[in-house]
């Protein structure tokens, strides 16, 4: 038995290819007292994992040169020393890219999921995704009845949960931006967006103009870099700009330049903030309830885009940046 | 007797020169039933007005060539068919650059000014200039005791009471960034800021970083541009950023590039606000009645530059933008 590991080998610049990563055997870990081993089955595949293989200050500390590339992910307690960790359970947490990784039952890091759901809606809608989407639209962007709403990056993971979140939330128009004709159609007719743009094949300011004529009052951004800059230019009196991610961005070797429409804030009275959706830990049991409840009446509805095996989980990183995927992307062990 | 106007002839690419205005004799209005005819005695000299001068939306339509130059003023009765004004009682609203305006009895766009208040005050730290600092550090900016609060055109008339509200409230830190030795000295010798950061002089960067080893908690801009930019490098967890003004880039003739680190409001959970005075306006009482408790102390000084003659008007309005004020900027007519 052994536990492939894949560690970051190189720092990339751009996207991410053949000589970041290497796929590393070593021995499967021991088990130790209170303690569990978990064989990973599905890996979650997120853009933030992209911003920790810099060498840049962040919100978590880089991950190391030889280490194991950080990630969360959904395993299978094979062995147990720990009366919290039962065999055969599933467990979801930081489990990282690899084979087996061991579960202590003296630390959060590592939680078992109830039986009945499937692993991979742990990962998308009722995980890590689906608590961004909906405590950025309403705790950051305390999405109100009424108001015009555009998402980008809405046929990924986080941006179709939060349109969905905010039509829910009684939002009079919600606008996704897309990447192909086919998301801008899944958005629409599956999700019931009022309308998608296509920005590869759309002029973007001028279709949210015209959809949104009395300006933006929540702009839902996941992707930074010129479709931020436009929706900057478009908002309206009192609107808010949720800063959830900035894919756009993370492969650039040069810092972009910054949006220039900055200035609208002032005209606008309007609020720009970020958030992390580890700050509200505490708070995903509430979200999840609700989400299970939006789920069941089909008012959610959500894609998982499936990489079948380990040694793809950088290609499947890609992914997330050239728009090859509709919904979550999941790596399958 | 005529009424001497300052126009609008041309609009400025980058800074007001002598093209730029033109004066104009005209006959003095007549005032109507319910008017009076208002001497105007001083002149607001603000930033904003230079955002009028460009044909470019904002919160205000811009001044239209050929029409008089728009701001604000304090006034003298001099003629009277109203109850509401008696001869020789001082006013204050939008009397524009001219010698003569007519005010209403049924607006509320010229109102009365107590007796025994020095009529500059009434444009400084009682007026409009006095309530940006207070609404934009109190309710835009939240200022909390143990703040690090760092203040952008500290010298100038809205920073520099800024910057002494925030001591007033509790900051743990004050640092003012200004452009001279000598206003450099002034905030930190008579207005009580901990430290000034001379942006002409100083490496801004590093010297924040020095001031504020646990990064910026509120970050008061006036200036936007490069300076906004190295603060939103430095926040704090969870700090805010009042956008106030941005005199770094009104006299730009192509937008300048926005902010590079905008994605660390993200990184650190962080807000970027902007806001108006104009929609506190029903909140000035009680934001008055507390500045002029803290005048009274002694806790809140202030200086006026005051510039002779109406000729004078648009040198007065560059001040704003070479930095060759400290305090507030006033025309005496």
């Amino acid at each position: 038995m052994t536990n492939r590991r894949m560690v970051l080998a190189r720092r990339p610049s751009g996207m991410v290819d053949e000589t970041t990563t290497r796929l590393e055997d070593g021995p499967v870990p021991e088990a130790g007292p209170g303690e569990a081993l978990i064989a990973v089955r599905f890996l979650s595949i997120d853009p933030t994992i992209r911003t920790w293989m810099d060498d840049a200050p962040g919100y978590l500390p880089p991950i190391e040169l030889g280490d194991t590339v950080r990630g969360g992910g959904v395993g299978e307690v094979v062995r147990s020393n720990s009366d919290r960790y039962a065999v055969g359970d599933l467990v979801v947490g930081m489990t990282g890219w690899q084979d087996y990784v061991i579960a202590d039952e003296g630390s959060a890091a590592m939680q078992v999921i109830p039986p009945g759901i499937d692993p991979p809606l742990v990962l998308s809608v009722l995980g890590v995704t689906g608590m961004t989407a909906y405590f950025g639209m309403i705790d950051v962007g305390r999405v109100t009845e009424g108001d015009t709403v555009v998402v980008s990056g809405a046929a990924g993971a986080t941006g179709c949960v939060a349109g969905q979140i905010a039509r829910i939330r009684g939002a009079d128009k919600v606008v996704g931006i897309a990447g192909t004709p086919q998301k801008c159609a899944w958005i629409v007719d599956e999700l019931g967006f009022d309308a998608a743009v296509n920005y590869r094949s759309d002029d973007v300011a001028k279709s949210l103009r015209a959809l949104c004529p009395g300006g933006i009052d929540l702009y839902y951004d996941n992707v930074g870099g010129e479709i931020l800059d436009i929706c900057l230019a478009q908002m309206a009196l009192r609107g808010r700009i949720v800063m959830c991610g900035a894919i756009s961005v993370y492969n650039e070797t040069t810092r972009p330049p910054g949006p220039r429409n900055i200035f609208n804030l002032i005209v606008k009275r309007a609020r720009m903030e970020g958030f992390l959706v580890l700050d509200y830990l505490d708070r995903f049991p509430e979200a999840q309830i609700e989400m299970v409840g939006w789920l069941a009446e089909g008012r959610v509805k959500h894609a998982e885009h499936i990489v079948d095996g380990l040694e793809h989980a950088p290609e499947a990183l890609n992914l997330l940046f050239t728009g090859g995927n509709t919904g979550k992307v999941i790596v399958k062990l």
